[in-house]
């Protein structure tokens, strides 16, 4: 999974069939890329969440012809600790 | 999902079967890399993208032996607001 | 398969559905990059891992809706050898 | 999908099993990365070629025990057009 | 697929279930990154390797619950030419 930070949100009004109910959010990874990942936590900037991507997210929300490959799966407890770089 | 701006458009007359209908537009990413992604949506160069990639691209198409990893499931809004680098 | 080292660990109490026991681990890989890595053998700080990740991942802990892309499969044995960089 | 352009072929008496009839070529991406593209279509080096990777390739081949991840899938026309860089 | 030279293997007494026969290699791609590769062709150190990664080394495997996303293809022929770098 990829840890990364919620720093904007996209909307796609001209889009293919089949997108979920969900937000569309920009994410900063820990390494500085950026990715759009589907929410449907109702996260918001600023959160430090944990993506999964690929196929596994499309089946997690059923899968099929559902087009997502980016799923945010938690968000991070502020109590978490690691020795961060 | 990766966001891009569509850059080109390729043709190939020597090619595999089962290559639905739609058009092989050149994106470049957010990061610079540049990538083909298939389109079924008429979007045209300027325009910003968001692309699903790997085996949930051809899912969505049919899956099969559909031989595409990557596709544009929505054009984003102009009205999008984000931190963007 | 990804070697890396166990730096961290990361708690999100709010999260999606069908995550199963287990613990979400911080790896820096050889190469100096890092991941979440999801763990069931009870790996801890400083120890060598191997990481499987994508849709493997997920198809070992059940498949169907478990939302999960990387996984430990194994702690490296200190007697490995290996001429390593 | 990669574009990339064929430098060289690969032979390998020694391998597993269930790898289907074609041939193994190399293929410098447009990026600079180059990787082993799988070709069914008999192109040659110096060609302009499309790549799909990952289990979409081998489901394009069959699927199965196919180990297979990387298939080009066309040949991009001389008369393509795009702003490349 | 990637293309890569074995530098060395790994051993995993602590390891979860489901891992097949066969050997941890470590290989150092053409490009300079090092990976983990599975092999059930007895490949040994110096060896050029072709490796295919993803779902496709695990469904090769017998598929299911094998946590395996790295696979030795087959050994390169000495005799193999290409305008390599």
């Amino acid at each position: 999974m990829i840890r990364g930070r919620v720093v904007g949100r996209y909307w796609a009004t001209k889009k293919i069939e089949h997108i979920p109910s969900g937000a569309f959010l920009e994410v900063e990874s820990h390494g500085g890329g950026r990715m759009i990942a589907f929410d449907v936590l109702g996260c918001g900037e600023g959160e430090d969440v944990l993506i999964v991507t690929g196929s596994t997210a499309a089946s997690w929300l059923g899968g099929g012809k559902i087009p997502i490959d980016a799923l945010i799966i938690g968000s991070l407890d502020e109590t978490t600790k690691s020795k961060s770089k």
